[in-house]
């Protein structure tokens, strides 16, 4: 009996595979989500936080296609590179939808010979990564970019990219954070002092990236076993990584028997100094961590690193709050724009990308769990009628409405009902209705009537424009 | 000898095709472009204005993917589907990028089924067409798309898509324009009459719709040459495709022996009748246009369909200005969100798409014709000092500033001249100079200079906020 019962189930599914023409699949992509009228509402309150701060520290903006020849990305992003969205090849240039906007500024900078510009630009980028929606990472995902191109005196650009995440983290009020600080000559020189040949600096850099998503003996073994790193170098790395402090571990390591021998960890170390100085002018050096773990994956750094992550709270008894992910990140990248110009000319650039996602996320948790109600439209007031056959009055009020520059609605009904009219008001927090009656319209006027409270006064129609813009008036 | 120089010059175009390791080409994809801050000023007035328009009209506003699944753009593009763009077999799903804001919507509203809403979308789309750049015609280019969505009476909101489109062309001053409507329902009346088969309205609707690129002739020979349209069929089509007018030749077709026996064809009368009174009574019916020989291209329409056109009047002389390319369109299609609910349950829509490039390539001419300087930062005020040493000075005031919420700059350099730091303001119109020096340190003031006037005076430290603020307040 049961091997009857499963051919008959076998055969049914089999049915059930040819069911219907053509089975459609009604989804967006995998990694990417639509974004409803209310979750616009909270991504537009965000946006302009992060805005309002670029235009404060007086940025530009720019725009460049979401895809880009193949070949401007290539060898810019290690072994991330695979992640890349290629576009088909229908003829013509092979292209690949931008990773980040990193490359195509440097690129846009090349192009055209510009060597000094502070700019930001917010848009989509695109990577094939194993998405993990729930905390807010997505195969399309928003980067609200600043970044500082130019040959200027060191570390005062630098310093100015941190002042601007820790701005934006403050003023959206996400709860604690801590920005960790490294330097991407500190890691090559601790590469150097550790036993690390030259041609592993880049892949063992990319394994240190690692440690705040697996345990040091996870990345050790990924050294020693698949990189093929001495046991030696790698222990000697674990010392390192281990520690984070302030201007206190810098004079430290500035006595560093090993350390203070190398050329770059020197420079890399003196910078931090002074970044760390500035920080302390800015009065934000509370909340930076100077982290020799922090290593970041993207090859094209070559100085100051540098992460924000949120701080979890919500348990007072552990020692050190829990990090919940990165929310920004960033660092200088000498040596971008030089290999995109025909002449490899240099332009030094420093800049800071806001990973709005997770942001994104928290918020929206937050207006979720407050029932806090979110209006998704501004109209000021809904055009309505008591009685039938007054759809013609109804257009010409909402016309004379629209070109006084009132922001009006009207139900799209010859005759609607005027418990419909007052619902949708209440429903989508429309303050004001104008109601047209046979009776108005002999006497010239209009009642407004406020939803909140019902009230309804008669307006003369010359002065409703007027009367609408001052009760809606944001104080 | 010259048969000798040949060769040379051949070994030389030889030897210059393989100079360096690599020619790699620095520029954007084939039709696609950058922004400049330039133009991002004057991009960003465009979609303000636009903007404006759609909440003034009460509409909520949206955000899908730039890619879709292949399957969701399939079947409803007709002719078009070869531009779109595919994304390369990379494992997963089958992609492609948006052709279009309409079809994403259509698939958003039968996800979720929504069946009521009023929603504007401003995003990128693509299409792999002969780009003509200078006449504003891109592969990645912007729609600003608003639409109505719901089962509502006829009419009414057709006529506020149209309402629209006259706000937002009045409102961004380009000149005289025109909107054409016609009705899909009028054409496949039309074809029938004209004894088009039911198997080829689509494919003769297409030539129909290249009327505005080809004369007649061309026109004619393409649909009985390459789409076998019988002659006499063809000549019947090109005499109703000749006219064009407002509810004078509506009425004179509902009287038309043929068309008024064709009930498709009344129906679409009646209702662009009906149209055209609500036109009028919004007071925009001079200059819209009943065009019979309108057909767009897209296959989903169902209902009216409209196109907005900027008119040329240089030339006084001809008797019709010439149009100079279209900026708008839109229309209903009442079946394309039932193509994809699984039961197809069809939700009503009309709409329309601002085309923002070839708006945007004109105010950038008239712009540059103006030699208007458009500021590209916001920036209030430059902190400066005129003696040296005087960095940390410089960054505590900053940073006082913006934590303010002051729009303030600096010179990344140590020690900047004097004369550096007021050439940046006048190049990038900063109204005002804060400047730090030992005596002003000393006596709790800070030096505030007006570019413009020279004029300098001493503020208190504690009243610079306010005394910024006043003087760079707008009226």
């Amino acid at each position: 009996i049961a091997k009857e019962v499963g051919k008959l189930l076998e055969m049914k599914a089999q049915l059930g595979g040819d069911e219907g023409k053509h089975k459609f699949v009604l989804k967006t992509p995998k990694g990417t989500r639509d974004y409803s009228p209310k979750q616009m509402a909270i991504r537009e309150r965000v946006f302009n936080a992060i805005i309002a701060c670029f235009k404060r520290h007086g940025a530009e903006v720019i725009d460049t296609p979401v895809f880009e020849l193949k070949e401007t990305l290539t060898g810019k992003y290690g072994e991330d590179s695979k992640l890349i969205y290629d576009l088909k090849d229908q003829g013509g240039e092979l292209l690949s939808l931008r990773y980040d906007l990193t490359v195509p500024f440097a690129r846009y900078l090349a192009m055209n010979k510009i060597t000094n510009i502070k700019r930001y630009h917010i848009a989509k980028v695109y990577r094939r990564d194993n998405p993990a929606m729930t905390r807010g990472r997505y195969r399309e995902f928003y980067q609200c970019d600043f970044d500082i191109a130019g040959q200027f005196d060191p570390m005062i650009p630098d310093a100015e990219c941190l002042k601007i995440v820790h701005e934006i983290l403050s003023d959206l009020q996400l709860g604690d954070f801590l920005i960790k600080v490294n330097d991407r000559r500190i890691l090559d020189g601790m590469f150097a002092v550790c036993g690390v040949p030259d041609s592993k600096f880049r892949t063992i850099c990319s394994s240190v990236d690692k440690l705040d998503k697996m345990p040091w003996e996870e990345v050790r073994s990924e050294m020693v076993g698949e990189k093929g790193l001495s046991p030696e170098a790698a222990d000697h790395i674990g010392e390192y990584v281990q520690l984070h402090g302030g201007l206190d571990l810098i004079e430290r390591l500035l006595q560093d028997p090993q350390l203070s021998q190398n050329k770059l960890a020197k420079e890399g170390l003196g910078d931090m100094k002074l970044l760390f100085e500035y920080l302390t002018l800015f009065g934000i050096a509370g909340k930076i961590s100077f982290d020799l773990s922090l290593a970041r994956g993207l090859d094209y750094y070559t100085g100051v690193i540098f992460e924000a992550v949120l701080l979890q709270q919500e348990n007072d008894h552990v020692e050190e709050p829990v990090s919940v992910g990165s929310v920004a990140g960033g660092g200088r990248y000498d040596g971008l724009v030089g290999m995109f110009d025909p002449k490899g000319r240099k332009v030094p650039c420093v800049g800071v990308s806001i990973g709005i996602e997770r942001i994104f996320s928290i918020l929206e948790q937050r207006v979720e769990a407050s029932e806090e109600k979110i209006r998704t439209t501004e109209t000021q007031v809904l055009v309505a009628s008591a009685q039938k056959k007054l759809l013609e009055e109804r257009l010409k009020l909402i016309s004379e409405l629209w070109d006084a520059g009132i922001k009006a609605e009207m139900l799209y009904k010859k005759n609607p009902k005027l418990l419909n009219q007052l619902q949708h008001c209440e429903d989508t927090g429309i303050p004001l209705v104008a109601i047209v009656g046979e009776q108005e319209l002999k006497d010239g006027v209009v009642k407004l009537r406020v939803v909140a409270t019902r009230e309804e006064v008669s307006v003369r129609r010359e002065s409703l424009v007027e009367e609408i813009r001052m009760r809606t008036s944001q104080p």
